[in-house]
């Protein structure tokens, strides 16, 4: 597990580094929306979705620098939601990874503008991608787009607000934990997958959404076993099975998505973080 | 006049029967989020922006299909900034075009998520015109973004809420005008431009440039005018100049505007557009 964790922390610093630098050189008087903006992006955790755009991309032989405009573009956008969802009037969050949330450093108008100034960046940064062709390109922000919107997270976080009212039903329950936060998994991998020259309809683009969408669904269950008591009114996973059964259901998916990979070569890293994500006490 | 005003008239109506269906075909769970996001798309008076695109596209001999993907996802993020200006943290308005804003009647959950799933889906429309290059489409995707984001629109909006605490020098008020309004404006000739085939490089795109500048800055001087002596305290054109002085300057800028277009076929929609934005009591 050691080269996993090492892996994860070099790609979480490459990450850093260059979305700082995306978000350097704006103009001397906004620089309180850079400074926020810089604020959320440079405190990124394990970082988790660019490291699956970079491991994928990695696995099949792509370059790393096409990848990497495709994984500060995720990145970007996972950033400019939890700066949205953090506001008082979403979740109303004063702390974010031991930090003070963005809108409590900056102020709210601030980091409204922030998380739309992230959003919008991460579509220049994709479409701005040296590496790749332009119908790649065209590939990328659609993808982004689709799994970022209406359809996809913003979809699932109406669905969660919604659950905070009325109980959901089990199927309205998984739909918005896909929406909500599978979207943006699988649109990691693929974004690797498709820097690396394999776009939709490939066997190689199939491979990574089916790994992903496992791998995505077994972090959200652990997530929710984690969470256990801290959240007493929220639906979650464990309201719809025991915490026995959603054990059994993460070693299920986890099995799945290290079966449709481990087949490549180089997928070592993509099976040893399936088994992480799953088993986050290691 | 009258031509000018029916082609506004169908345009806008184009554009509102466009927009709507790019948002329809969402699944039922989210249709609060559809619903908000329509009820802003909806209400969108002339519809200035769409209209540049339309008819610059129209003026170069562009095909109207390949135009209108490009006039939906500008008037679309158009649209988001209005709903996210609105919201208590930023001018906090009740009242949108005699309507109640998004805000109050969806919540500022909703107000905010239909604001970002718009500009979301902005980036989707143009990355799908299917009747354009793909090379086309990232230079749209590009346009959109580096205009809508830091170092234009949501740039220009810090700077008016900076304008709000302190007076703005003139030389930061110009820029804050130019970042916060002219860019979109700007952008919205430029891909109208662009869908007729003359990308970045051609006398065509350098002249749909100037042109949107300049009637961008009178529209926006001409703005100030219509709304003297309403809002005291804050920095605007006639902080810096008479109502002479602005009327003078309003008509340097269009008829720059229109000397720049004039000389191509088909241009006497746009030079009576001139004339219009900077004499709105026609």
């Amino acid at each position: 597990m050691k080269d996993l964790l090492l892996t994860i922390k070099e790609n979480a610093e490459l990450i850093g580094s260059a979305i700082d630098e995306y978000l350097s050189g704006s103009i001397d008087e906004i620089s309180v929306l850079t400074d926020s903006m810089k604020y959320s992006a440079s405190s990124g955790g394990k970082r988790i979705r660019p490291f699956l755009t970079l491991e994928v991309a990695k696995m099949f032989g792509g370059k790393k620098e096409a990848a990497l405009p495709y994984a500060c573009a995720i990145e970007m956008i996972h950033t400019y939601s939890l700066i949205h969802d953090d506001l008082p009037c979403m979740d109303n969050d004063d702390v974010r990874r031991g930090k003070p949330t963005n809108h409590i450093v900056f102020g709210e108008a601030n980091a409204l503008l922030a998380g739309d100034a992230l959003l919008t960046k991460a579509f220049e940064v994709a479409s701005t991608n040296e590496f790749v062709s332009n119908k790649n390109k065209v590939e990328a922000v659609l993808l982004l787009a689709q799994n970022a919107g209406a359809d996809g997270m913003i979809g699932g976080q109406v669905l969660d607000l919604a659950g905070e009212k009325e109980r959901l039903s089990e199927k309205t329950h998984l739909m918005m934990n896909r929406m909500k936060t599978g979207c943006l998994i699988r649109t990691s991998a693929l974004l690797g997958c498709l820097s690396a020259g394999y776009g939709e309809g490939t066997f190689e683009y199939l491979d990574t959404k089916k790994y992903a969408e496992n791998i995505g669904l077994a972090f959200q269950i652990e997530d929710d076993i984690l969470d256990l008591g801290t959240e007493d009114n929220k639906t979650t996973f464990l309201s719809f099975m025991t915490v026995d059964e959603a054990k059994h259901k993460i070693d299920e998916l986890t099995n799945e998505a290290i079966s449709v990979i481990s087949k490549y070569e180089g997928s070592e890293i993509l099976v040893h973080f399936a088994h992480y994500l799953s088993n986050r006490e290691v």
